[in-house]
């Protein structure tokens, strides 16, 4: 009987040290994980991405990098927009997404003004927005994250420069009637003009944006001007439609620079015919979108610590030049 | 005996199932830790921030910024600097950084080219740089944060404008020799030229960066076009002069725009004297230049994981027009 009373103690002192053990070491985990709690989120917390044309190749990249800044912070996304180029389409996706007070909104705008009021009614009822891809440049969204489409006009040039040894006449096959499309011929031009006076620009086409107007427009610089050495295309349609035309024309000297990263363009720079396509940082663009809402969800902004602005006010997501050496890392995964 | 190896049993029972949940907690605890560590540094894992000038106090919320970010992500800084106005002071604070390899490195360039292979030396050992402030364009850092200087002379135009009831004569002192001072004339002469048609700027000084040739300057502005209504100073010893000319010629009416946050700045907005200045987002340069150092040496950027550059290429921290109801959030604390 003694012997199995000394059991039983020690049996219910052993059993006391551990629930003391256990309650330690859980409340030190627990603290522990506290303190790393800044850059956690909750699983009910959701992001939403809001696009146009949403079934676009172009917008993958975008919410992929969206994602993986979820994955990371721990937080759930959804990804929404206008099936259609449709302006209206947008603001009644953007109004449907707000009445569900998600954590915080990415959207790029279809057009410069026309989602200002409805961007302006979320932010106001304290739901953080930030603007890719497309600005909306006069709303209370808090960032702009995109591509400085001037510089990346800039960048076209000296490349071409590169490939043709800074001399010879080229062409641009742009929309002329878009801010982006304009700034990238700007910044194209005004390169050629101040930094390679061996340089000339002897054309600038409306390529519509569509595949056969740029071939079309492509035929007629290479038929009109015959020592063009090259053409830059401001946008994707236009840089299949002048390969088209060079293809067709059997001018596969003539040095072509497209635009992005669709898979048919990327094709074309693995078989030659386009030189090189400049991409851009889509994939940034998302993944600094969901940093930045985070941020703001957050309160982890300047504007709660400082005087600052909450957000810096725009990010230049950056171009890279595609060409055969690395076109492989540009392919959708 | 029967009862007490019922109670026995019970027991050991009870035991086993205690030890059962508490490693069924612990793991689990341990496992949900474990995830969130993406974004929780190690103690060890040091972040050097690295002006000229050191002591001004220009720097103090570029600093704070940076603290505070790495307090969130719990790694630690260290400040660095060359004290005076020296380019090899500078260098060679930047080599002894380099050689105790932290694990990055955000720096202020006291000149655009003289950094630059110092600069390349650090990210092909492989330290991630970024620059904040004052760019080094030509090197391989991996982004620059700082302000749009040409927006930040729109924005100063347009205060003007508001200040005067979008007509007038102004005025402006400036450092014509760099570059950063050029971008604020030249945004704030552009917006006057394109906006506001019956405002004009009717003189540009060179205030020398110092208060005495600023307040020189200033005295001739307001002698030689006795119907000036405004002044913009685009940097904070600019500001100090006008200030001084304008109350010793007794022309208070004035209205000046000065630039930075510097106490004696905010004192005369507080005072009155000066109607407004200008804030960068220093905060926001030093928190996003850890946050990027951050992500670069936890390799969490997208060059792991896409085709994207490594980091957004320039972050444009944006500007805050201060003046008296906003002043008491710019006083450093």
């Amino acid at each position: 009987m003694k012997k199995l009373a000394i059991i039983y103690v020690c049996l219910i002192g052993l059993f006391l040290l551990y629930i003391y053990r256990y309650h330690f070491e859980i409340s030190h985990l627990r603290l522990s994980s506290q303190e790393e709690t800044a850059f956690q989120g909750q699983p009910n917390e959701k992001y939403v991405m809001i696009t146009f044309q949403s079934g676009m190749d172009y917008w993958k990249r975008c919410l992929k990098g969206f994602e993986d800044a979820a994955e990371e912070l721990n937080v759930s996304v959804e990804y929404r927009g206008a099936t259609q180029y449709d302006v209206n389409e947008q603001v009644t996706v953007l109004e449907q997404v707000i009445a569900r007070k998600p954590a915080g909104i990415a959207i790029s705008a279809i057009n410069p003004t026309a989602l200002t009021k409805t961007i302006n009614k979320a932010v106001e009822k304290g739901i953080p927005v930030v603007l890719f891809d497309s600005n909306a440049s006069g709303s209370k969204a808090f960032s702009f994250l995109g591509t400085n489409n001037y510089n990346a006009g800039v960048t076209a040039a000296h490349e071409m420069a590169k490939l043709l040894g800074n001399k010879g006449n080229v062409g641009i096959i742009t929309s002329p009637y878009q801010l982006n499309h304009q700034e990238r011929t700007r910044g194209f031009v005004e390169t050629i003009y101040q930094k390679y006076p061996q340089m000339h620009v002897v054309a600038v086409k409306n390529g519509k944006g569509d595949v056969r107007a740029s071939k079309q427009a492509a035929i007629e610089i290479l038929e009109d001007y015959p020592d063009v050495q090259g053409i830059f295309a401001t946008e994707a349609n236009g840089g299949v439609g002048m390969a088209e035309a060079v293809v067709m024309l059997n001018k596969k000297h003539v040095k072509l620079i497209s635009f992005d990263t669709e898979k048919q363009t990327l094709d074309l720079v693995k078989k030659g015919v386009i030189a090189a396509t400049l991409a851009q940082g889509t994939w940034n663009m998302g993944y600094w979108s969901l940093q930045f809402l985070f941020q703001l969800h957050h309160r982890l902004t300047s504007s709660s610590r400082s005087g600052d602005l909450p957000l810096p006010v725009y990010v230049d997501t950056g171009i890279t030049v595609v060409t055969k050496e690395n076109v492989d890392r540009f392919y959708a995964r």
